[in-house]
């Protein structure tokens, strides 16, 4: 039976204090007691045993025994994707990448974009558990909604995509991602697509304009699309 | 602006009259008028423009005038997947099996599956939502639970392939699917995986193990990214 494994934003010192929920969990719900074990992640590639020192409900102390680092996966992928209107299926996108081991998650802001209310405290706790879910110790970085524009001037990436369905010249990006080495960053538009002037905007800063597919996907399925084909490579 | 588009059983004749929902949308929520045309797919592959000969909004009779015929989509994928237990996760499974234009799915009844009810119809209605809305006119064909055993037996693809996470040799389904030429059916089986005596079954039947990335996948997302990494090659 695997331990029961939880999220911590830090293990840097020997012995820390669970947080009100992870210790309630632990303690009221799973029935841990002093001298049972857990597994912690800091989602940063770290994964340490660590060991009940008090099963306080609220305040739950562990003692961190052996830890064990693993390389952040490989290829670095991210997804800038346009907010949708439909919260869950925004939410939906976030579990299905941090699932197929996503590294980077923009929600973009474009002209075409119906803004939604955006709470990162909330998704990121989709993250966690999609995280911890498939047993990763990598937590996806979720930016903050930013500008479209702003986005295409960050950089940090060795390749650069954006997938719209204007009758533009386009690339397969199956065939593209099969000799591709290195990091790359997606744009995926919002479900009115990106306007003439976002596709050419993009293109300037050497975005290669491609398709997912032979179907017309909702922006939410392209994303994964987009991350299944980059990730899986 | 594209026709409002729906799906009808069987377009053979040239006048026809509308169900009572399909009626209800084109008459009562899109106010269509006598003389107004709409798009109708058989999810067959064939398109037809039809002409609105009564507005009645329990009973609409068109006219149909052109049609059009699509070939089936290429390659063939079939997804046979195990029921789960949260009836919205494999809801959201069939939505995006069609968009990404997966030909038939199987739900599968294993040694593990956590049985649900199956609602055939209601399921359907998904399959038929997402293929208008993702503008295709072949609908996928949704059978219903068979035990995977009895599934094995059926036949009917080039390729057979089966995900499972046990430490047994498996191939790269990416490495597998960049040479593929043919149809091509996958097995994914339910949150516990498949047994021991299953995978070995399939072997038996010519099938190939395979796994899908390098992350643990829920059943609802392996079943996601086989089909695109069959649909998108």
């Amino acid at each position: 039976m695997a331990l029961p494994y939880f999220y911590i934003n830090d293990i840097v010192a020997d012995t820390l204090t669970l947080d009100e929920d992870t210790s309630k969990h632990v303690v009221q719900v799973l029935r841990k007691k002093v001298g049972d074990d857990i597994l912690l992640t800091d989602g940063k590639g770290t994964k340490a045993i660590a060991t009940i020192t008090d099963d306080n409900r609220k305040r739950c102390a562990v003692h961190l025994g052996s830890r064990e680092r693993e390389e952040e996966p490989q290829p670095r992928v991210c997804i800038a994707i346009s907010l949708i209107k439909n919260a869950s299926r925004f939410e939906w996108f976030l579990e299905k990448a941090t699932e197929i081991g996503v590294r980077e998650i923009i929600p973009l802001l474009c002209e075409r974009t119906e803004k939604e209310k955006f709470r990162h405290d909330r998704l990121n706790n989709i993250l966690i558990s999609a995280m911890l879910q498939s047993q990763q110790c990598w937590l996806p970085v979720l930016q903050n909604p930013a500008d479209f524009g702003a986005v295409l001037k960050w950089g940090g990436y060795d390749h650069q995509f954006i997938g719209h369905c204007l009758p533009e010249e386009r690339r397969s990006l199956t065939q593209l991602s099969k000799d591709l080495q290195g990091s790359s960053i997606v744009y995926i538009g919002p479900e009115g697509d990106f306007t003439k002037e976002e596709i050419e905007a993009a293109l300037q800063h050497n975005v290669t304009a491609v398709m997912l597919g032979d179907t017309r996907l909702r922006t939410e399925t392209a994303g994964i699309v987009a991350a299944i084909l980059l990730r899986c490579r």
